[in-house]
């Protein structure tokens, strides 16, 4: 029998969502695969903290504990923040385990060099819970690729900020209460920042550039607004014309080889195919030369939901793994 | 140097836009999967009609001529009609060759017999172009499958009864007149039967029952209504509460392992997902334990969306095929 270690880095909402997965599933990924999934350690920064029961798991605080204490094959980092997580999964290339990834602001930014490495050392890099959440849009765009030309991807990339606009327009909410609202239940972070900046849709937007056109526009040509500048007046005076405001990131590509990239929010009307995108909902509408326009619509993020797209990351590398990593 | 002798079985639209697309794309697919695609013979019903011009291609109405001519790795089968395609494409598994095919009546008849012979033969069925146009939904329920569970799918499954619903809503129009503008605008039938009775999109449903549950349910007890008894004024009182009529095809299933399904125009608010899927569009919504709801849309046919949902089949065969069936 195979047996595949996995260790996780991370053990937040994400990390433990992999973690019941793969646990709920193993038996079922063992019919459909032949291997036998083993989480074999966790990363965690703070050891002290309580958590849910992960019998016969070696919980560290420690990277290289952690490396040295079992062959680890494939390494699933659920870690907030841009470092340390680059180094950590180029420590984790360079031990030849395959790396699957949530982590947007690290994967926008040190993407292609992961990339890069991860062909040398002959492992597999997953990426498809970094953008729109339990929408598999990696994995489309990777298919349509194959076949088609790509002109054009616009996107709802933030669930925290629909989630806001879609507030302040259903109960005419300012948009401070809508953002508290969302801190409550827990859409929003306390430092909401990187949410209603745009930030965090431009480093999806990157993300689906690199993927959909093989390169980014230089970030600052990138005209980036945030939903904070909406106010209710304007939500609902849009809302009397049946119009909706929709925070879209938009990034696209001329004859010449150039991108262009736009992040802002943006009034559509009724027969638009993000109108009725609401809430935490992302949304993604791929144009191509062929099929002509493609939309996504799904959960923008959640345990489930984006635990559920790392999974499908490493089915994926199964399916087209290299043998001799199979430990035993 | 790998070559696939590649044969096209029916050249009307669907299948002259496989011959084109394969030409167009030639270079970029033997980049990126190191074969060359030649398309080496094409079955015609009718040897004296005027068609685009084909270089190289032998044109027959011989089925048994084609398979001696050449050997061939892979058919294109886009022909209309259950009969004789299910006999045709058993020939050519029979044969040894991966078949593609884009025919939901056969498809949703003869699928599960046709998959079994397959797996039999060790070739590959690619069905992705018999459900819902362009939208890659066979590939999206496959990826799913792998790591989810899916409860229920709904559908705008036949474009030719949407845009009729649509035009009858947006031009005040009767039914008769809304069909009479599809046909003349090539998106109906001259017999528009099996589109605005149901039965396209009931057979779409079945393929999507048999890949997502493993079964179909019994055919007789899948309530089917079309939109021929929709009429103008219901459009237009609905048109005035913000509600349209769109024609699901829905299936799902229950804890027992039961599969219940319908298919039939049904009201919906602006806040559905299907609201804003107007004119020949088709979408799809697949609910999962894990991912929540996911909401496809896009083009529901043509000869470039069809052709190019075959050409995707064409690569996931190739990404995965037995080396020994190269030809030279």
């Amino acid at each position: 029998m195979s047996t595949i270690n996995v260790a996780i880095l991370g053990f937040g909402t994400v990390g433990e969502g992999v973690y019941r997965i793969l646990n709920e599933k193993k038996r079922a990924i063992k019919e459909r695969t032949g291997y036998d999934i083993q989480v074999v350690s966790i990363l965690v920064r703070d050891l002290s903290k309580t958590r849910i029961p992960t019998p016969g798991v070696e919980i560290t605080d420690n990277l290289q504990a952690l490396f040295e204490q079992s062959k680890i094959d494939v390494v699933f980092e659920a870690i907030v923040g841009e470092t340390p997580t680059f180094t950590y999964l180029t420590e984790a290339i360079n031990k030849g385990c395959h790396v699957i990834t949530a982590n947007k602001a690290m994967f926008a930014k040190h993407g292609p060099e992961l990339l890069k490495q991860a062909i040398e050392k002959g492992v597999q890099v997953g990426y498809e819970a970094t953008t729109a959440g339990g929408i598999p849009i990696i994995r489309t765009i990777q298919n349509l690729l194959a076949s088609d030309r790509i002109y054009r991807i616009q996107g709802v990339l933030n669930g925290t900020s629909n989630f806001i606009l879609t507030k302040m327009r259903q109960d005419a909410a300012p948009f401070k209460a809508a953002l508290h609202q969302a801190q409550e239940l827990g859409y929003a972070e306390a430092d909401p920042t990187d949410d209603i900046s745009g930030m965090d849709a431009f480093r999806k937007l990157m993300i689906l550039s690199q993927l959909a056109f093989g390169k980014q526009p230089k970030w600052a040509t990138v005209k980036m607004d945030g939903i904070d500048k909406v106010i209710a007046e304007d939500v609902l005076s849009a809302g009397r014309k049946d119009l909706r405001f929709r925070h879209i990131a938009e990034i696209s590509w001329d004859e010449s080889g150039e991108i262009f990239g736009c992040v802002g929010p943006v009034l559509i009307g009724a027969d638009h195919p993000l109108y009725g995108v609401d809430g935490v909902d992302n949304a993604v509408i791929v144009e191509t030369e062929y099929l002509g326009a493609l939309t996504l619509i799904g959960p923008g993020a959640g345990m489930y939901p984006t635990g559920s797209a790392m999974i499908s990351d490493l089915l994926q590398i199964l399916a087209t793994r290299n043998r001799e990593l199979v430990t035993s």
